[in-house]
């Protein structure tokens, strides 16, 4: 399994186009577009909020069909909040692109990501939708990936390659999201496609454990947007047929979670205001929900994240976070290190001089572990640091 | 029911003192003891936190008795993740105090809040304690409400007067806290005291009914900390016997209430880095339960509290949040209002100009009324923004 150059595209069968459509201010791109040569496999993992944006409605009800075409995606604005009007919007957009590509209206996933509570400028957008369509190709899938962004600071891709039953076949993806909503805005979003044939049942069954254990494992500031969306399309061209519990599911599978993970970790990295990452590892609780329970409570904890931007390690908040948690434990049996330093033994604070604490928290990805000692489950969040800059950010972010 | 001037003395029977016991640096108050001349019926509501700090450990275990006579408190340390070694600390000073004013060990309640993971410094406590006994006054309410601060810009006390039965009564009550975990160190404490005659039971009990509508309701940056304590203690000065369900215990569950929420919003207020305050009041949940896990949501969320920092309110973020939360509703019946202001109506966002929009959020406390139309449940959150300040204070704060 190798990482190679590219994004959405890397895999046959795919073009792509980014373009400004005028919804962002100052030119920015807005308005991307992705498209299987072939009819595709499709999947989705969509946001739990009960609140739901107009695209996701949309795309959950296309989704059933298991197969699609093209996925359009504006930023710039969630099409939240916005009634029936703001889903004929988007229905609008997707006749305007199923003409444009010859296809039919179902055959369009839909996604928005920006503001929520603004209508689209639907006129705007349906002027450029013809030109999006014609520039779509291999070579664009970094316009593509630009045009989905809203606070993010980087474009994020990746691609993989490998051989399955003797022929190469490759995933790649792109993503966005720089807080789980972004200021003012929702959203994380990703399209992962890839040339292998696989039967939408499957794909989706993959396509999710794979978000279980990467998207859903990050958070920059612990909120659940509205918008939150996860696409993958299989176009088959790589003529590789991945079956349900072969060894090559089984190497898709690992493929499928490597590149997951890697757009999950660019969109840490990205978080707002960000300077370091921390990864949180929960041992020893008594059931793996138990261990993710608590990995994430310290992986959401203000204190926890303010520690980690001023560098200073303090325990005390590490353990209360532990201590808040629903995971059960015995107290006088908890164990947490920083790196590869014991910090907390026996459910004691140990002492750590000041230069060698100053140390632990200096590296740009920092590990913090924690034994519980009462059982065998397991769980892992990766989060940043909570910065003046995340409040400057989402304070001053105008509406 | 009369507000008065004092804190912790200001019912008949009790004194106090607060003097440094060279715990924080730079001669701050740090040590504070709480005196009924006589026996007091005494109850207690404590952190839920699976890690206790010893003192609250040991606090909990007298508390069974439902009687006592003094509370020590010392700031600057908590005494958490210590092991035994802290408990017999705790211990020691207990005595020490009982000593002091002719006690026994069992009498003295204790509560500690500052620093997790580091010792107390017993030996200069213990030298201390006798000249903290010969403080003790009824004027000296203030420097103990002082000792107990860690964060705090402000000591926090008030105090109620009424008539029961004919005769006068008070309750009077100091309170710390500027996060739910203040900087590195622990917590809120609470003592009140009151010079009513009551069972130890009912007393329990109207405080935890008091401390669930009113502390519970709180949120500085949504953490559980591993000291929290409110203690009560009646020591019947006022020769006002409370009975279950009476007019009497109807109108001392009134007091009881008032008092704690003055001290809870003064905790809000003085919350690290806040500079504007808002209630978050959640109607037509399927349950009360629903209702305040929702206001929580809301209450907690990194971007609403960013946003009333900043001041440009984002209907969205709040919708976000709402969607985020436990509570079961049909999107298109939501409705916002931003004090008197609709926002969000029939789960659309409504235009609202940029001036009056500046305006929503400029008042020192804000109100905002989230009608979720799904049943008869209510719930409410007071918390404060989250503003640069708050990760200065807490990335920066030394261990």
């Amino acid at each position: 399994m190798n990482w190679i150059p590219g994004g959405v595209t890397a895999a046959a069968g795919f073009r792509a186009a980014g373009v400004s459509a005028g919804i962002k201010r100052g030119r920015k791109p807005d308005l991307a577009l992705i498209v299987s040569d072939a009819p595709a496999a499709a999947a989705g993992v969509l946001t739990t909020n009960r609140i739901l944006a107009a695209p996701v409605l949309i795309s959950r009800q296309r989704l059933r069909r298991g197969v699609a075409r093209a996925i359009l995606i504006n930023s710039g604005c969630a099409n939240c909040l916005t009634g029936a009007a703001g889903g004929e919007d988007a229905r609008a957009l997707g006749r305007a692109a199923a003409r444009a590509l010859g296809l039919k209206e179902r055959d369009i996933l839909l996604a928005s990501t920006g503001i929520i509570g603004r209508r689209l400028p639907v006129p705007r957008i349906l002027r450029v939708i013809p030109q999006l369509a014609q520039a779509l190709s291999r070579r664009h899938h970094e316009a593509a990936a630009q045009a989905i962004l809203t606070t993010d600071l980087r474009g994020k891709e990746a691609a993989l390659e490998t051989t399955i039953a003797g022929r190469r076949c490759r995933i790649g993806g792109m993503a966005k999201g720089a807080g789980m909503i972004a200021p003012s805005m929702a959203t994380m979003l990703c399209v992962l496609t890839t040339d292998v044939e696989i039967a939408p049942e499957l794909l989706r069954r993959l396509l999710r454990e794979a978000a279980s254990r990467t998207f859903n494992r990050i958070s920059v500031d612990g909120e659940m947007s509205t918008n939150d969306t996860v696409f993958a399309l299989a176009g088959g061209r790589a003529r590789v047929t991945i079956r349900a519990s072969s060894a090559g599911s089984r190497r898709f599978a690992a493929m499928l979670q490597a590149l997951t993970q890697r757009l999950a970790t660019l969109i840490v990295e990205d978080g707002e205001g960000a300077a370091r990452l921390m990864e949180v590892e929960v041992l020893g609780a008594r059931t793996d929900d138990e261990a993710q329970a608590c990995a994430r409570q310290v992986a959401c904890s203000p204190l926890v994240k303010t520690m980690l931007a001023g560098g200073d390690p303090n325990v005390g908040r590490i353990a209360a976070a532990v201590g808040a948690s629903p995971a059960r434990f015995d107290p006088s049996a908890l164990e947490v290190a920083i790196g590869s330093t014991p910090v907390v033994s026996g459910g004691v604070a140990l002492r750590v001089g000041k230069s060698l604490a100053r140390a632990l928290l200096k590296p740009p990805r920092v590990t913090v572990r924690i034994h519980l000692h009462a059982g065998r489950g397991r769980g892992r969040m990766l989060t940043c640091d909570l910065t003046e800059a995340y409040v400057r950010i989402n304070a001053r972010y105008p509406t």
